[in-house]
């Protein structure tokens, strides 16, 4: 099956779930979130790979994916986040490899669709 | 499928597994794991949301929907466990929300189960 | 030297240098950590032994002296954070048990300066 | 489906993208890993079972995997590997639980393919 | 005592006697660690940035210490290193703290001794 | 001051408080720790050194400490501790170097105190 319409759709489903139940905490976080990857003395492209690259050496696929997207989305290349993952690798080790291995499949796939869009 | 029956029936099938095979250290683990959320001067209650909180912080799904269980059967309210969810959530940060998501789902089907019961 | 003492002054002054250069992404992590552990559908008494057990599992010996402090505050004895932190050592092993004799070693402190005071 | 054939197959179709995808990092980081593994002072099999636990308690299912495929392959007993993940767990605590039930499961698998070879 | 001048002669000291008794593996990891934080496709600069904020998340104050030094050297402003790190506390939740509080301590000294250069 | 003493006073005296204060969880969590490296199907000494390397990747030095004072005990060498470790380095990561620098530092006050015994 579709590897990015079925994180796209687990993730919406979910999310929708979490917002129906969040106390005021949990929609602080969300919020947070939001705002701290807007521009401001550090450009908003680079903390898209802060976040991809802080994500993927804590080594949360999820969260991997999303910032892959965003990452696609402001313009990185394919290689440039190869390089930026590489970065991760080797901070956090080979036990990362097997959500590089993850997030490499899924980066290709968000650039076949881009290709074919 | 039915979210509950996977985990519990995958769980108990290799719980199984473990037991056939393990050595005396494991079984130590497996049984000091039981008494560890009885009653004593903190209350058996107060013990099963920390096991819930601690492991959404170590972000392990499989833990997180035993406690889950745990937390229900002992009298929590879903308000309560999202609060709880939540202080990890700070404590953890933003890298716990996918837990979050599969957590909130599996805490949903667990009311429906009771309502329905 | 003093342990209470060290921790705190040292933490104050760290966080005054934090706070003169924080911008609004850090600023707002201050304050939703402020309003984490208000009561709610969980009373705030519970959710000070939830951040206390996460900050250990996590191994994180400022948050855990921290946090220490506040569950002296709210009232728990000696005996109920002992058990609480002991369900956290099982569940997060024993790499936890140095951080365990530091938070011990701390505890023992403020129920000394608590009794003399 | 098959436990073993569904790692196998899904890791190699995987590993392929990442060499196509590679930059010089990453196939260090490759190479790395493949002699890591050599004997030494230290011999090969002792190697393979630090890598084994390592990745146990590090929580990474994928790569306890591989090293349960490794240390099948250079002759370890089934009863020996267990040993020497119930130190992990007991180093990692109850949150490694479900990693050992995968684990497990998957070992079984790879001893009742070694019997019927 | 000086800050920077402890970190940096007990790293020199200590990465000597770590390089006397490296085996090849330790050395190729040391030399991995060299040649990653090489422009490519991706930015040196922006490399930099990940390896500090993939060591704030990971929480090794050291690891902080160094990337910090390297961040100043190839000309990001402190408040570029703060947003950064910023991202990296939503990433990794409130546990990052004491490592954001010690790496702005380190961060103010860097910046007095380049003013006073 | 003495690397070794200071580690074992503080160490010795901070258990003690421990074990004045443990609950039965704690008290059980010491016994399984002793219990854990006995010889089994998998002899002692490979335990030993599963416990230091698990100890380093999960990056605790006060764990990491008292599995060198092991292993040295059992009869590993010099060059046979330090392969050990890389494994865990290249399994782990860059961030596990300052833990290898602490870890090497300790290592060679052992075997200096041994030759000089």
């Amino acid at each position: 099956m579709d590897l990015l319409k079925e994180y796209r759709d687990r993730r919406s489903a979910q999310n929708k779930k979490v917002i129906d139940n969040a106390d005021k905490v949990v929609k602080r976080i969300f919020s947070l979130d939001t705002i701290t990857f807007h521009d401001g003395a550090l450009d908003a492209k680079t903390k898209e790979m802060i976040g991809l690259t802080t994500s993927l050496v804590l080594r949360c696929d999820d969260c991997v994916k999303y910032h892959l997207e965003k990452c696609v989305e402001v313009g990185y290349t394919k290689e440039q986040i190869i390089e930026g993952m590489a970065v991760g690798n080797v901070v956090g080790g080979t036990i990362v490899i097997p959500h590089l291995r993850r997030a490499v499949e899924y980066l290709e796939a968000l650039f076949d669709e881009k290709e074919n869009a």
